[in-house]
């Protein structure tokens, strides 16, 4: 299948799980357009942008007439899609691994600490800002030490699954970045540190960090 | 590939992602045996379960010499190695609608409500038991319509993807028991209810039911 011209991406400057798809486009060479939701002005409200995302979230990934959700569902269709380069490896006890890898993030970490549910602790508890973070780099500190420990049951070398960046090495990235978000500590985790110095040399991860991002602060 | 004669399933009778596991293996016709990591008495901390799931969670499947983790990353594995009766659709597209629907209560409901966090809530918060029971009800709530606005776009005809269970149905009605345990109401979803009562007719799910398992309480 040949790579379309342009596709729309949906996205918010500081959103992790954009981060994961816009780096998940960029090592299949997908050209792509993004459109800011400003998640903390509460556009994902719209009604416009419902039609796009009943969950009212992003990323949104438009594909021609096809709108696609969920952050881990747009990086397997792009695999599908876009076979090479691979972001899966080939055997299933190595797809069955990687996909348990992303899921360490995107279905145990990550939501514990996206905007609408720090939102809602200070409505449910009365918690502020500081404590909100604070909740968030609890979740993602033991998010850390799984994949530490993880990892060193299978180390890198020098990616997750070998010589090239891949569905494990965005997730994984991923939370770093949100790590570096809520600044949270990394604590003694050397498979991870070595990891992220790996991927720093890759333009698709680098280009990709919401700092680099159109909205974003000046740091 | 032949279906071995048994895999081994670590779970928990009222883990709801034990129960997505439990009704892929009947739908798939492998045979399993359970064993209980009790989660309210902190089993899945064990050293040795720790050699299992490093992320001290459940459920994990263990097929010969291969220990698997992550409910989804077990189906995504299962479907693979047993391509038939697919979990899966065939058609890109319709892919990565399942994987979405699935990924709106694995990776945005649901880890919301785990004991984990219940616990924690207290912890940094100091939720009561209710306080945490309705902290799970709304999360549970939203999950409930942002899946009965997907189903009212595309309705199941009987199932979400024709005329057989699979992947989306799985996870959808493991939302509908979350709901049931946390006594969440279900309010107006009559594409919900409706697509309960066909899975409800289907073995694979009632036999999987958290409250049909050794350790449920009598109801």
């Amino acid at each position: 299948m040949t790579k379309p011209t342009s596709m729309k991406l949906y996205g918010f400057w500081r959103s992790i799980a954009t981060y994961r798809v816009r780096v998940a486009l960029r090592l299949k060479g997908v050209d792509f357009e993004e459109i800011s939701i400003d998640l903390l002005a509460g556009a994902q409200f719209a009604p416009d942008y419902e039609t796009i995302n009943p969950a009212h979230a992003v990323p949104a990934l438009v594909d021609n007439d096809l709108t696609l959700r969920q952050s881990l569902a747009i990086m397997e269709y792009l695999d599908e899609r876009f076979p090479s380069p691979a972001l899966l490896p080939e055997l299933l006890a190595d797809r069955a691994y990687i996909r348990a890898l992303a899921l360490d993030t995107i279905a145990d970490a990550h939501p514990l600490v996206v905007p609408r549910v720090r939102k809602h602790l200070a409505q449910a508890f009365g918690a502020d800002a500081e404590a909100a973070e604070e909740w968030a780099r609890h979740w993602i500190e033991l998010g850390l030490q799984t994949f530490e420990k993880a990892l060193a049951q299978r180390p890198p070398s020098p990616f997750v699954m070998g010589e090239a960046p891949g569905l494990g090495d965005i997730c994984i990235m991923s939370h770093l970045v949100a790590a570096q978000l809520f600044k949270a500590p990394l604590g003694d985790v050397p498979h991870l540190k070595r990891l992220r110095a790996t991927c720093d040399e890759v333009e698709a991860f680098t280009a990709s960090h919401p700092l680099k991002q159109a909205g974003a602060p000046a740091v």
